[in-house]
């Protein structure tokens, strides 16, 4: 992302997430050489940031210290990095936004131990905030977000799982850390409790809409916009709203089911599975359910006061909704 | 091990170690089904629960909490068991104490999610000590750890490291969480800085020698007792200090080398080379540096007063030298 377009996005708070850049940055130091080369790998795509954004975002509704706030968007992206390295090992993904992932350039031990390392190095990182309380939440966010994983990988296939199941794994899987990069930036700013939870609220709420969003684009999103195939949710067996919408009104034989329960080679069952589901009102209705938890978003941030931050809370809400990558 | 094995070892804490045996079974209780079934897995396994005894005997030097110590022990336990979880993923390992390993059990997949919710999970129970200074230490010493484990894994084979070397990577790999264990209580239990340092001192050096035993053990081990076959270090390519005393005095020709540089299927040579190393002076030589460790772990504890925790702290080096698995 451009600077123009961090500012855009990320209004009053911008500028300063250059400092997470550099202290990500930092963390590629190590003498161990293996370690800074598969370092440097994993943290170059530079990503959009949202998560650091939102901490830096909740942090100005109270006092705004940087030396508190920026180490805790550094280990919350240095955490949702680590649980993507993991994960592209656990899926055996060869490409992540278009670039070979850690898995595919060095092999599957070593990078389960790139994890490791990144996953410690928050845990260092979020201890620099100065709070054993946000040390605390970042442990149970994490533990949220591996339950989720596990159980998207335990129950890859099984079509009997439900909307409500799907809710809880992408509450843990992502809106967990969402709800944490706010509620731990107000909870630095020393912000009232109401402002707290009313963060809390708004950046979980964000998490779960920008799921099925990324859900849906897994569906509809351009290869190359992407840097990924469409697809690759059902190839792993998992079962993601749009295709849980369609299941639900479709006939008992149809494409999706047929390429879910196929044994062995499916993929050529792909292509029509793909097209049933684009086609159906599945992808409206998950649009709808996104909106839905957009709104509640917006429903947190009326309690408080107007301001920079605040409209540019309201605007990311807008963006998380209609973005293509 | 049994009741009356752990009085013997621990002493005046053997008693206290049951509520750490109490809090790892509550971390079993998850709602999430395959997840309780890995956590029983992967925790049933009733170790030696060295490290947690570390943690309490430190502890016995000053304000002796429980409600401290023990969340304390619990994490370092739970993080030693996740960092095997992730060991045997990463070596392909089947076994372990005699049994299937989890990885053997589950799949590689749901084996990293595993690790990583363990992680954690130790990270939590360590906020639970309510220290984050203690916290923060911890999160150093996975770090450390890690590094240790990468190292080993990216030098496999490769016979131009030295003891140097080597002993920089147990000191990451095994004795980092010894000294945080003796460390870590002994803050908690607001010790002296003198103590505190005499305890991190006897802690880490502890844990060198131990690895050094480990790897010796590697080598002469009986594989009934040790629960697994001897040569595994071997067979993963990592160059332990009995091979590298081997090496650093046999001539160039021999049937480690041989062994090490063979391409393909070198399992043929393998008898030999564990022959020639435990038929040379490089046991001795090894065993002689575990005891110089032992040595200076007993340096450190002459600095704190005589008690009933010392007088076990100093039987246990002892321990530590002669144990047999």
């Amino acid at each position: 992302m451009t600077q123009t377009q961090s500012s855009a996005l990320y209004g009053p708070v911008a500028e300063d997430l250059i400092l997470v850049e550099d202290l990500l940055e930092s963390v590629k130091r190590v003498e161990l050489a293996p370690l800074r080369l598969m370092l440097d790998h994993a943290l170059a795509p530079r990503g959009k940031r949202l998560r650091p954004a939102l901490v830096l975002l909740a942090g100005s509704f109270g006092d705004y210290n940087l030396n508190r706030l920026v180490p805790l968007g550094t280990a919350i992206e240095l955490l949702h990095t680590a649980s993507l390295v993991h994960d592209d090992v656990v899926d055996g993904a060869e490409s992540r936004r278009g670039r070979p992932t850690a898995n595919a350039v060095f092999d599957n031990a070593l990078t389960v131990l790139l994890g490791d390392f990144m996953f410690a190095n928050a845990a260092e990182m979020v201890t620099r905030t100065g709070s054993l309380p946000v040390t605390r939440l970042f442990a149970l966010a994490l533990m949220k977000m591996t339950s989720g994983e596990l159980d998207q990988d335990a129950a890859a296939f099984d079509v009997a799982r439900d909307v409500q199941h799907y809710l809880w794994r992408i509450g843990g899987k992502t809106a967990a850390l969402f709800g944490h990069a706010s509620q731990g930036g107000a909870l630095l700013a020393q912000c009232t409790e109401g402002q707290v939870e009313a963060l809390r609220s708004y950046g979980y709420n964000l998490g779960m809409a920008f799921q099925i969003v990324d859900d849906i684009l897994d569906f509809t999103g351009d290869e190359a916009e992407m840097g990924k195939p469409a697809g690759g949710d059902l190839i792993e067996g998992t079962i993601t709203l749009p295709a849980l919408f369609y299941l639900d009104s479709a006939p008992r034989e149809n494409p999706v089911r047929r390429f879910l329960s196929a044994d062995g080679e499916r993929e050529g069952y792909l292509p029509d599975a793909l097209a049933a589901v684009v086609e159906s009102d599945a992808i409206g209705r998950a649009q709808g359910m996104a909106q839905e938890f957009v709104d509640r978003a917006l429903e947190g941030l009326s309690a408080l006061e107007a301001s920079d931050a605040r409209h540019t809370l309201e605007e990311l809400s807008g963006y998380v909704l209609t973005r293509r990558s």
